[in-house]
């Protein structure tokens, strides 16, 4: 028997174990390959992989070390009596195999897949395989199928509610925080918003990101639930919401693996807005060279996707397809998006007027959900809501409803980058914009970022400012202008 | 900047960083997800997983905690002072996503994603995306151009021998280890035999672990040359041969997911064979419902294309389908092994003689390789270098050149596993006997493993011994047995 030893070592969703180069009990000396094992002496047997040490102020060779997510699975004190055995592979493997040679996979295979995740069977390297395999293809009913099974059993109920509406957008374009003051908007005009944003998954800020300079989005459903009652709206961070796990560890891994499949991520998606009770969906769709989704023929094919699955899981979606050819708005990373969205809300005259248009029209469709409304005035109804200050009223108290953020101070480490000749902008390349603004350090620190002086069809001289880096950190400043020197992401057009 | 800390962690091919939740530098509090980074400051950036540590027993604020791994990569002093960025994806993922969208890749791609893996760049998610995305199909030129980049650029050059023999056979049959007996053989013959092995990966042990029994494996170029010039012989552990890295983290990321893929098994193989400089080569084929290999359809398809990418890489390739329906010979696990190998070239009476048939069937085999050697000879002659002893003085010698292994005792704790009627021996089912193999600690004690009694069409009587289990550890021994008593892996049939 060994005795368990809890490291405090946070790996995120993997489960390590360590023994000792020594162990007398486990003879680990040989083992030369990745090598999962299961710990036995809790409840379940529980998976993990094994990682040698060769030091006794870390694990001593009578005990077994377990990271923070194996100590917390396992659920037994420090010095527990505990054995372990080489890993079985979790039996729906199976179909993922299945699924490598080309078959359409079953409900019930995604359903056991999902459950296996969920139940922390797989590694990160598992979830890999099933994210490559389902990669090539998935059909309709497939996406369907992995929805349903992420969105498992459990899901809010809204009794005194006919509607609750939700805003989610594909993403890709920088700065693109619409959500925010549609939510604001929409919550004013009365319609319940129920709005589920991530962090930054591959922007330089989430949704969740954003609003969480201004106000604690990690809140639990008793704090979600009264905020909708007084104030007719809720802005979360769908990460700590306990029912996604399943959804989390797959995003986590996408990002890392650098391979966003936009089946997934729908699935993902409209899984949450079914755990979280949403009836009325709209969805945008953004296309752009730079953007995730290229083309308008992709964002058809995306938008009859959600189109179907709202239809099979009985939520009304309303997919619109955007212009996400260049950043909306002039910030890019948490602070300076938040700077934009409350330039909005007070009706500034330096407010993005982009930001805001978007906005409006978003709110406007999200508020024709209302069958009270005759079609074509959500625009008019969202403008005046907006214009007399009504949508920041309800975002202020949403805001304290949810609890205020302590203020985040802007990177004080700054460059700017500046036109090398006359002439018009001509383009600014999404992804490039976002490359840099990760790097100045925006998904680790709030205030690092890019703020855009000039977009698309400006006039610029030589020498004026196209934007600013902002960073928290010398280290990630570095990075950012190492990077900005090779291609700064805009491009001058000469011509008149 | 972090003064860097050597953390005596072994995680096998993973680099990992650990940061302290306070660290100052790099604020790590809010990464929630799978994050790779790059530790600057060496040569070269280093990627690395980062892991979060709240104990400054193992790193402080100001440190940065590396494990072996990226410890060796790094090459820098502790104390060194050391930064991070956040890493990139490597380039060569493109290629996995054109892969995933059912394209056949160039050489090139294989070429630069092997690099990849070869420098480092790849986690283990990573690589099982690779196989993964390449496990759906590949064209026998894609099996070409991986087998082509795992081999490198470097290999051996045998100046004074025309003929440089290699046998491999392509697994999934318990106890199978005609390897050993054969290569004794044809060494005795005087046809030089370059023996590459492997240590488990889904089997109760490996050539290399079985040998391992007998003679160090793990030996360098000067000895291999030292034993194949003096002994005609030398059967190596591929495992620690520098240039064959890429070939071993695929087969260890292969068995963690559980997906071996024999066009990855193959191109690994014969990826080996090109650099240890073999010119003819025996693959043996064994096909039974338990084996890896299922049917004779798809054995025909390995072998031609053994076939084809021997031709293309001017390899002389031998390829013979075996029957793989039960175990051969009586020991599985590696001392018994040993024991079975040795009964055969010791010509004990007690030697099994299916074990030694096939022996002899495969070194006439590779006997015929030899230009001087008349068509249909080669049984003959290995029939009469083992009766004569020369096999077993050559295995002898090779033996003290690699270096004898220190005596490895057989499992202590034993159970007998009984018929329950009379009958005979219908079918043994190879994967289930592997299993239980493993369980009882195959894979990690040479000494544990089976020893079966009765073979397929043996009589037998109730309470007859079928095999018994030996296990080194109680822990494993405990799981074999629990093991056993759902599935034993014998059918009994009760017909005369």
């Amino acid at each position: 028997m060994l005795s368990l030893k809890h490291v405090a070592i946070n790996s995120f969703n993997e489960n390590i174990v360590y023994l000792h180069r020594d162990c007398d009990i486990y003879k680990v000396e040989d083992i030369k390959n990745v090598t999962k094992i299961e710990v036995h002496g809790g409840a379940e047997p529980v998976g993990a992989f094994l990682e040698v040490v060769d030091d006794e102020s870390i694990v001593s060779p009578n005990q077994l070390g377990v990271n923070n997510q194996a100590f917390e699975q396992l659920n037994l004190p420090e010095g527990a009596n505990v054995t372990v055995s080489l890993a079985t592979v979790p039996s729906s493997v199976a179909s993922i195999k299945r699924k490598i040679s080309g078959n359409v996979l079953y409900d019930s295979e995604y359903k056991a897949i999902i459950k296996d995740i969920t139940a922390k069977k797989y590694s990160n390297m598992d979830v890999a395989s099933f994210l490559v395999a389902t990669g090539s293809f998935m059909t309709v009913q497939e996406v369907l199928a992995l929805t349903e099974a992420l969105a498992g059993d459990e899901c809010y109920n809204w009794d005194n509610e006919n509607i609750v509406v939700d805003h989610h957008c594909m993403g890709g374009v920088p700065g693109n925080k619409t959500d925010i003051i549609v939510a604001a908007i929409v919550a004013a005009y009365g319609l319940p918003v129920m709005k589920t944003a991530s962090r930054s998954l591959t922007s330089c800020a989430g949704v969740a990101d954003t609003f969480g300079v201004l106000a604690n989005v990690d809140i639990d459903e008793k704090i979600i639930r009264k905020s909708i009652r007084e104030n007719r709206g809720a802005i979360v961070n769908h990460y700590n919401l306990p029912i996604t796990y399943a959804s989390k560890v797959i995003s986590s891994v996408q990002r890392n693996l650098g391979m966003v499949k936009q089946e997934h991520v729908l699935a993902s998606i409209i899984a949450i807005k079914l755990i979280t009770g949403v009836s009325h969906l709209l969805v945008d769709i953004p296309v752009g060279p730079n953007s995730n989704i290229k083309t308008t023929n992709d964002a058809l094919k995306i938008r009859k996707m959600i189109e179907y699955i709202g239809d099979m899981l009985n939520i009304q979606v309303d997919a619109v397809i955007t212009d996400g050819s260049e950043p909306i708005g002039n910030g890019v990373g948490s602070v300076l998006e938040a700077r934009d969205v409350m330039r909005v809300l007070r009706n500034k005259e330096n407010a993005p007027q982009d930001l805001k248009e978007k906005s409006l029209f978003l709110a406007g469709r999200l508020i024709e959900f209302d069958p009270k409304v005759r079609g074509g005035q959500g625009y008019h109804i969202a403008k005046e809501i907006l214009a007399s200050g009504r949508a920041l009223e309800a975002l202020n108290r949403i805001i304290y409803t949810q609890g205020k953020a302590p203020q985040a101070q802007l990177g004080r480490l700054t460059r700017d980058i500046t036109a090398d000749k006359h002439g018009v902008v001509e383009s600014i390349n999404n992804s490039r914009i976002n490359r840099i603004g990760i790097l100045a350090g925006a998904q680790q620190t709030p205030g690092s970022g890019l703020d855009l002086f000039k977009k698309v069809g400006d006039k610029v001289e030589r020498g004026d400012v196209l934007y600013r880096i902002h960073s928290v950190n010398a280290n990630d400043f570095a990075f950012a202008n190492s990077a900005v020197d090779g291609d700064n992401g805009y491009e001058i057009s000469s011509k008149k």
